[in-house]
């Protein structure tokens, strides 16, 4: 039932743009879900993408501008004319609007704002523009529907209607006194239940959840999931309301969170795609790839002073890139589940408990994992049996030491309020590449005295 | 304007406990929604857990049933009675219930199921329960407006009023024919518009989505999220209409996939949380610890190819965990970017282009590290200029080749079906551990030819 994009239908596609038949273009294009007409425009090059988009209604290239890829849009965007975007941006709701908006330079913004034909629609979009992205304010909307508490139902019914004209869902009601503050919500088949003259204040419920406009939007997207709201209002300093959150901003608010985390974790510092250019990946990758090296140089000071046991016990030397992966994984380990523990609130327990059953855990991974290493150090790498028991004694050690680093670390950081998914990746496999190597080093040193 | 658990409540609630005061428990827990009574629950241990729960009424425990941590659901049911059980599931929406069955053991489960009350409610239910968890069939529910074309829209409207009872949000009316076959939907507004004599079948909406009860849930989860809908109906082999999914079953299912991912990366094999037993805890993180063992083997032995270079050129060892962070760092984030865009389907263009995009990247990044690294070895580290120029050409071939390795071995896992998130993590450092020292070696051994 989902529209997939053949080979043949682009190159209709693009035989139309040729011939410019832009009639037919509009027919063939006119039954397609805008977030297909997007992956088709993606597959296209920027020339016919934009005659594609010139050729539809705005009401329809609004939606597909949403939709496109970051380069893409942008892209199409510096091919048209502040009338032109404003002209889209008409058709779109406030945030949305307000999010096309925030991408665009400095001058071409404020030509594209004068340009605006709905003057209320621009106002609430300027509104929008002053909150920050990771904020209630920034990821809000202004479309919702809200009536006056000292209005009688039939007024309140008028009211709505005119209002509900440009939402496309409802959700609830909101209920403010005169000066906009909120003061509660109204359902929907109470209104419909009651006689026309009951005054408002005597049907709405009081209870009900919102959020501050400053609040972090992690923070709404918890709420919102904790209570299972599908529509949040969001109020200002003063209580006045002045705005929504539907489930489907929030959506992506989850999603972005998660991903970036996984990034943190794989080592890239900024939000990019495979598809990015090769500068912003480079932007993304090489910050902690040169901590990495730097962790790198003093592991080979750390090695260096430990030269001595080169002649006499060379093959210890053998052993460093495996101490030193297990203390990386293990410390990952830890931290992964430290950090999704405090990004969804499933962590409880004392500190003291947390420490003595990540030592439990580190030593029973660590001896069964020792016992491997033992058995295989005699028998596939043959190696002395005194240099395989300070490998395995080094193992148990250094699993221990990196569970607890890898546990403590991202908790330590998320105390002085720092996003403690920094702490796992190359962060965590540095620090415990050094210590790991450090500790087997100083085990064989104090058993081989050299 | 969230509830926030006291250290003094949580305090009064046990004194209550303690004293047997049924009423004021009642009381005070009332005004508590149900997600923040769970969290209170949590607080509490298991005996006083359970006492609340059978104080208060069973559809506000049918809900915090829902919302409580896994082992204290387990512990809570375990003292109830099949009977009891089964007037919780009563209270609850059919794939909620359908769940918790799916956690009893075998013979409670037929118990359970033998003792609810509402005959209609159990079909469903035990229909539910034949689903694969991952699927549409596992994470629809069964209450759904549904109503058939050959009514008029008196009897519709009639008929929606009595199933729509039992549903918290209708989002959309589902039109059927006489086989229960999926035709179409209405939108409420037609129906309200339109003379109650009219045909369902000269109103309803012919064009709309749906997915098959075996569609993985992954897939339905794209699918909402591509084409914006807030409920999407399931329909079976036949085409029947089976159930329904809304935006909030969705929710969890993009947030599981993305913590999944993150988990695979940070090499921890299946779903645990930082509070699961030590057992749990290490079946999910010692199979990937095992591997990369092995994997140390490997570096080890490889390691003792190169014994030769160890009396005059010692410190090329030194190097080693150097080199092979670098390759695993590498590795890691460019395997990273690939499951991000295979998983949110933002991956464009053709492998040989991917092939070059990769190469012209980490050559770039090799450069500026190997430059980095050049100048290090030679003021910081004080090696001799050709173990540093070693190093520095062995650094920039093992990122070009962990980078093509981190590249393509997720594109490869996804074209035979495996999920390629499995590629990053231990995986791939381990790999490029072991290639990374290889290469450098071998280098070593081209250019001093020990």
């Amino acid at each position: 039932m989902e529209f997939k994009i053949s080979k043949e239908f682009i190159h209709e596609v693009k035989k139309l743009i040729q011939e410019k038949n832009d009639h037919k273009l509009e027919v063939i294009l006119n039954d397609i879900h805008h977030a297909d007409i997007a992956e088709i425009l993606d597959e296209l090059d920027f020339d016919d993408a934009t005659y594609i988009f010139k050729v539809l209604d705005s009401d329809k290239t609004a939606e597909i501008l949403l939709e496109l890829e970051d380069d893409l849009r942008e892209n199409i965007l510096s091919r048209l004319s502040p009338k032109e975007i404003a002209e889209e941006l008409d058709e779109l709701e406030t945030n949305d609007a307000a999010d096309i908006i925030a991408e665009l330079s400095q001058e071409i913004k404020a030509e594209v704002i004068s340009e605006l034909q709905d003057v209320e629609h621009a106002k609430d979009i300027v509104d929008l523009l002053r909150y920050k992205e990771d904020t209630a304010g920034g990821i809000m909307h202004k479309e919702l529907v809200k009536v006056n508490e000292n209005w009688n139902v039939l007024t309140c019914v008028k009211e709505m209607r005119i209002q509900a004209e440009n939402i496309s869902r409802v959700h609830s009601i909101y209920v403010v006194d005169d000066e906009d503050r909120l003061k509660g919500r109204l359902s929907l088949k109470d209104l419909l239940t009651t006689s026309t003259k009951t005054a408002i204040s005597d049907v709405y419920i009081r209870k009900l959840n919102y959020v501050n406009v400053d609040a972090e939007d992690v923070e709404v997207a918890r709420i919102m999931q904790k209570y299972d709201l599908e529509a949040i209002p969001v109020v200002d300093e003063l209580g006045r309301l002045v705005g929504r959150i539907t489930i489907d901003d929030i959506v992506d608010v989850i999603k972005d969170e998660a991903d970036q985390d996984y990034q943190l974790a794989a080592g890239i510092s900024q939000d990019v795609e495979a598809d990015d250019s090769i500068m912003e990946l480079t932007k993304a990758r090489l910050p902690w790839l040169v901590l990495a090296l730097l962790g790198g140089f003093i592991t080979v000071r750390v090695l260096g002073l430990f030269e001595g046991a080169m002649l006499e016990h060379g093959n210890l030397f053998f052993f460093t890139p495996l101490i030193a992966a297990m203390a990386g994984n293990v410390g990952v380990q830890s931290s992964a589940i430290i950090v999704q523990g405090l990004a969804n609130d499933t962590l409880s327990g004392s500190l003291f408990n947390r420490l003595i059953k990540e030592v439990s855990l580190s030593l029973l991974n660590g001896v069964i994992l020792a016992t491997i290493l033992f058995i295989g150090s005699h028998f596939l790498l043959n190696v002395e049996v005194v240099i395989g028991l300070i490998v395995t004694v080094a193992l148990i050690s250094v699993i221990v030491i990196a569970s607890l680093i890898g546990t403590f670390i991202p908790l330590l950081l998320d105390k002085f309020g720092i996003d403690p998914a920094l702490a796992t990746g190359p962060f965590i496999t540095t620090s415990n590449d050094i210590c790991g190597i450090l500790i087997y080093f100083s085990i064989a040193k104090m058993i081989l005295g050299f």
